[in-house]
């Protein structure tokens, strides 16, 4: 990866000048692709891998994760039911349990109970099955022409896949609930809100069905207080999910454990294993209470899938838990990351990352022409330059310029969100190469840089 | 893979047994991971990469398609916008047109024009998406409250998945029709039934909004008259979809590419070049006339993921034509297999199969205990054995135990449908290493396990 930029400064529509119209009639060798890929692919490619990517949250991978991405690729079974590829099934059954463990989770999530957990592509698809078979259990109950009245309660901190979520299962657009979450509450969902909410709608005559939670926010890496929320969804009767999907990882370290208490009283809950813990992309893993009411939502049961293992109810078949039917033998790569490394040496991995946050919030404190705007919680800083004078309007085109020189450089790739209306940059770190020296780098750079913009602001 | 049988005799439940209960807290060898697969999670596979596997569809594997797999897995970038990886949406888009000119597709389907291709992780979630967009089309004209009243067609041959996208889409069951396609058509939808159903829907102040035909089903290859469903869908403005899933990959030969004469009709166009394509799971290429409506039904737009290259509309982000927001780097395997084979290679793959499909159907038919059920078209044979005496109850139970038999063997895999109540074997040929000898050695197989049977059944 060295000498390479990070982020890619190709212009649109780059490579379609460089390949040809069609395919080849005739078979090509694979020097003639590999060259391709050197000099027309690598460079229109963002290096999500390099130590120097502090962007969005990271896309973990690992020689472990590698290497079990070649052993599923390489026996490339489809194991939609158990019969498919009955280790498939069961190493994926086991191996959720195994995090579950270390995550320290509710019995009642493991699969040896009437829960268990399942890999599904992406947190969007973990939040999609989990709305579905919240929404199918409740219009069981109440007619299914009860549709128009289901609503969904979050905060506006939430990530876009329920929204996304709703408008596939056919929540209607104005019973998505995006409760205001600020800065007074370092946005966090505040449980008065909720409950306000909540009643508000009932006496309505709408019918609340499903609460979600988040532990590690998109934009500030904020925890909703999982406690009191839950206890509202329990005494309401509604679905209550965690999105954990990147800061989830981090709760297999005690210290961190207790971000997620409260999770006793969740159906569901979601973390992202190929974000921040070396399992190569795709890799979600979503453990749910009551695994029947996944399956009463989605599955099928056509003639030509139908066997003895799954007719007499002896197997889980995970085509029943998913969107898709056909599935990948995702669970060996998690499983040789947890061997290869060990529980120890992934708590450590988590921490160095956590430490290198608190380094670089520590550079960003010291530098009085920033500020660090949230409150920094796992690995993720926002912060923002902050201009002598001028107004909220100026601060933010400067830091929007910021991103945009930063990002040009090549050298370092962050992103950015909007908080409380201010233009925020984010720093993520957590890519498996970052050490201490790459973070200084990126910080000289950012310094550089806002001195550059600064001079030209200021003429 | 020699030596090993192909489908697994492990009972349910037999890992946990074998694993451990917890993850290691230290690391453990790679040496140790591998001995437990070879010794612990091999012996549950089912080996789709088997000469000796005919079940359901294939799912092919080839060194051109590990080979992108390891490239992707290597690079494991998330490619749900231009930006965090151009060459990952551009080459996506540059394959799938590769892919639709040797399918012959209409202009419109190309990204020059204003549809496209996109890869999808499989058929299900490509209906799904097509379901979704189509759906969202019409509520925008009629009202969001009007959803109870849309109605989907296709025949009851249909994939399952359809029946689950209509769910998950909040399509009332009730409006799902599942239209009779029997032998008299050879299991192909009939235009007059479609049209009377329409009809008779319209009368009753509903309305048609999605048409799905076939082009080579799951249960016996049968294909729907494109021609003459797309012109009833046109006349009705239904959004008309083609699942090709499986049968797709042939029309790259000019002999095949008239079963999808009629494909200028479609709204979309779906093959899975993860089944017959040598394209590692999981590769399913969508292609729709107008991208808009996939982008206005699926896209979000929060500000953590605003870039300017976005805003500008000057890209195409896939984030906006699928479920999931990640994507994995899945048009690399498809460009490897395109460039080492060359077209020409892949035609005679297909054809190869095919022939070796009409010799299996050519040794069914020599032989008197046993018929052909319906007409082989791609390199699928639905048969069964045929008891002398006997009703079609016994014959049922007969050809469900001979396919337990046959399985059980370890030698062999198939599975079964029903087709106008009979049970029936398929014999799908398709997987990459299948030659003339593992054919002749199944019906081998299969002659040898009727025998023992019908010995023990007139006993």
């Amino acid at each position: 990866m060295h000498g390479l930029h990070i982020s890619s400064s190709t212009q649109p529509g780059y490579l379609r000048n460089l390949l040809p119209s069609s395919a080849p009639d005739d078979p090509e060798s694979l020097d003639q692709v590999l060259e391709d890929v050197q000099a027309n692919i690598l460079p229109g490619v963002t290096h999500w891998q390099s130590p120097n990517y502090f962007a969005y949250y990271p896309s973990n991978s690992s020689i472990a994760g590698f290497m079990g991405e070649m052993l599923s690729a390489g026996l490339n079974i489809v194991g939609f039911s158990w019969i498919t590829s009955p280790a498939a099934t069961e190493l994926e059954m086991i191996v959720l349990d195994w995090l579950a463990k270390l995550l320290k989770l509710p019995e009642e999530f493991l699969s040896t109970e009437q829960g268990g957990g399942v890999i599904q592509g992406t947190a969007s698809e973990a939040i999609l099955v989990v709305l579905l078979a919240a929404r199918d259990k409740f219009l069981h109950r109440i007619g299914k022409n009860a549709l128009n009245k289901l609503v969904v309660y979050a905060s506006d901190q939430t990530h876009s896949s329920l929204q996304k979520a709703c408008q596939m299962g056919g929540i209607h657009p104005e019973n998505y609930r995006m409760l205001i979450a600020g800065a007074s509450t370092n946005y966090a969902l505040s449980p008065d809100v909720l409950k306000e909410a909540i009643s508000h709608d009932i006496s309505k005559g709408l019918i609340p069905f499903l609460l979600c939670a988040t532990v590690g926010t998109t934009s500030s890496a904020s925890i909703d207080p999982l406690l009191s929320l839950g206890k509202i969804a329990e005494e309401n009767g509604i679905w209550f999910h965690i999105d954990a999907a990147y800061a989830g990882s981090a709760c297999i370290c005690p210290e961190f454990r207790p971000y997620i208490d409260g999770v006793e009283l969740a159906d569901s809950f979601n973390m992202n294993a190929h974000k921040w813990f070396l399992t190569n992309f795709d890799c979600s893993a979503l453990w749910v209470k009551d695994r029947n009411a996944l399956i009463q939502s989605l599955s099928t049961n056509p003639e030509y899938l139908k066997n003895k293992a799954s007719q007499t109810n002896k197997v889980i078949d995970y085509k029943d838990w998913q969107i898709p039917l056909g599935r990948r033998f995702r669970s060996l790569k998690l499983w040789m990351v947890l061997r290869l490394y060990g529980s120890k040496n992934l708590q450590d991995y988590i921490r160095n990352h956590v430490n290198l946050a608190k380094h670089f919030e520590g550079l960003v404190d010291q530098n009085p022409r920033f500020e660090v705007v949230a409150p920094r919680l796992f690995s993720l800083i926002c912060f923002r330059l902050v201009p002598a004078e001028g107004n909220l309007e100026l601060s933010n085109k400067l830091n929007h310029e910021l991103l945009d020189a930063l990002n040009s450089t090549g050298k370092t790739f962050i992103s950015h969100t909007v908080l409380s209306g201010m233009y925020i940059l984010r720093f993520a770190v957590g890519a498996p190469l970052t050490e201490k020296r790459h973070v200084d780098e990126a910080w000289e750079i950012i310094q550089a840089q806002s001195s550059l913009l600064l001079e030209r602001f200021s003429t």
